[in-house]
């Protein structure tokens, strides 16, 4: 992830008016001259991940971990032929799966994980991250990242910005490989989370995972509310890219300034994919408030580090 | 809060085995050359604050913002008057107060400030920490902090720790001025939590306090439980006073190498205050781990910035 400081901060993104934003942008609130400087200790970017930093088509990737662990855990549970969304599982109904929702997707969650140790579940998740492939572009999935977006965190993270990773999947999945790929700590991701029993065991602590969901998810609205609960600060750079990202767009651009909003619009089916659903409000808001559009097709030079 | 860094970084401590331990700790795990030595994404110091960073008697200073608070709303909440710890607030009882539970503490905080918009609870609570004194000292209580405390923060975070506030008290009251007393900005509070409505009114982004506590109460278990969910990391320093700390300090040394856990026993009469009520268990399971214990009558040179 090394990057050349003296040239061009973001060489995957084509030039025009939103690469020419961003560099703005960061340029103006880095220069103490500036009457848009902001010092390093309110540098924060906030940044979605399924759709934002990595492919989220044709179904998320924490799905389809889920996925492998239903299949694993039916015998025990009967019902889940008959129960949405583990009927869809288990069916491998991929039209079902590919619209499944962030609150199904964190019932199967807290379903296949509870009562099992942190520690069990990030050997079994890392295990996944490790050898499961993206089905179209074959690779693993924390390579299925946009380098345009890479490329921008490194640039951030350059300039003395905190960048952190605000997604609605789950908290503990995202930290096995937001180091890895996104040079994001632990403590730097926020997500949907559950609760969790501490215990020791035979002079070994550990935590236990309980089927129960910490208020709020981290969509939608429970994005700020988190963002304030994690950080305590205003972010000054949203990145998002559908209806759940709104409040989180909002919350830093509404009566703050100077602040940056933008808006990941998936319209390349050639090289990645080419959808509305889901982000038909974030589309028509962009409008409303000052939020940048940012076209894969238009604005991205190269989409992922693998693809010429 | 400035430093001499090639002199003595614990100037305000007496010489001796405590002192020194801090020390070999700090200098071992800063050295590349020696066998422990831990690289600085990893350097996590956790402290409590009530009774390990300020005063905690004659009672909690939270609770003495609520005193305010609660003698303000009586006339709305006529039950008050014979609902404990209401009933104790309005009677002034000052024994019953000066033992007040966290639990009772949480539920006053959450019952005085429910509804109210986090801006509006901010406007208060500073109003109160400019303006009410400690009983006995006469002095703000964001300067009833001890001094050599403040010192081993600085030294930590000057030798790239990061250091985190991990309270039993709420959150919000923490972050106001954990920056001007302790240089800890509001990302590394974590502290008992209430849940929060995000709105937006009139272009204003605002948050809406709710009566609900977050689970867990960041007391006992509850603190290794949301230093993972907050930190992600173990810490390797813990500081404590109290019977609340006991599962952070043994999260912290149990199977974890190397790793240092300080526990404050308040037995100065003279300077402060003497007690062991609350931290009798914590005091015993100091000596089966490998604990150590601050004697602030042996160890503290100085207590207070503004005493000699």
């Amino acid at each position: 992830m090394a990057q050349n400081l003296s040239g061009d901060p973001l060489p995957s993104w084509n030039e025009g008016t939103n690469k020419q934003t961003i560099i703005n942008f960061v340029e103006s609130i880095i220069d103490p001259e500036n009457p848009n400087y902001v010092a390093p200790f309110l540098r924060i970017a906030t940044f979605d991940n399924d759709g934002t930093l990595w492919a989220e088509k044709p179904m998320y990737f924490q799905a389809a971990f889920a996925l492998s662990r239903i299949r694993e855990l039916a015998p025990q549970f009967p019902e889940w032929k008959e129960k949405q969304p583990f009927k869809a599982v288990l069916e491998n109904d991929q039209k079902y799966l590919a619209n499944i929702t962030v609150n199904e997707l964190l019932e199967i969650a807290m379903m296949t994980h509870a009562g099992t140790s942190q520690k069990e579940f990030e050997q079994e998740a890392k295990e996944f991250l490790n050898t499961a492939k993206h089905p179209r572009f074959n690779q693993l999935y924390k390579q299925v990242i946009y380098q345009p977006m890479l490329e921008l965190l490194i640039y951030l993270q350059n300039n003395q910005f905190k960048t952190y990773i605000c997604s609605g999947g789950g908290l503990d999945f995202i930290r096995l490989f937001s180091e890895e790929a996104y040079n994001i700590e632990p403590e730097n991701v926020i997500g949907s989370n559950i609760l969790k029993k501490y215990q020791i065991v035979s002079n070994y602590s550990q935590f236990i995972r309980q089927p129960q969901l910490i208020e709020p998810i981290n969509d939608k609205a429970g994005k700020p509310v988190n963002i304030e609960r994690f950080i305590g600060k205003k972010p000054i750079l949203a990145v998002g890219n559908s209806d759940g990202d709104i409040e989180m767009m909002q919350y830093t651009v509404i009566d703050h300034q100077p602040s940056l909003a933008l808006l990941l619009h998936h319209d390349d089916e050639i090289r990645e994919y080419r959808y509305t659903k889901g982000t038909e409000k974030a589309l028509e808001l962009a409008k409303q408030y000052r939020w940048s559009v940012i076209s894969m097709k238009q604005d991205f030079k190269q989409v992922f580090s693998f693809t010429p």
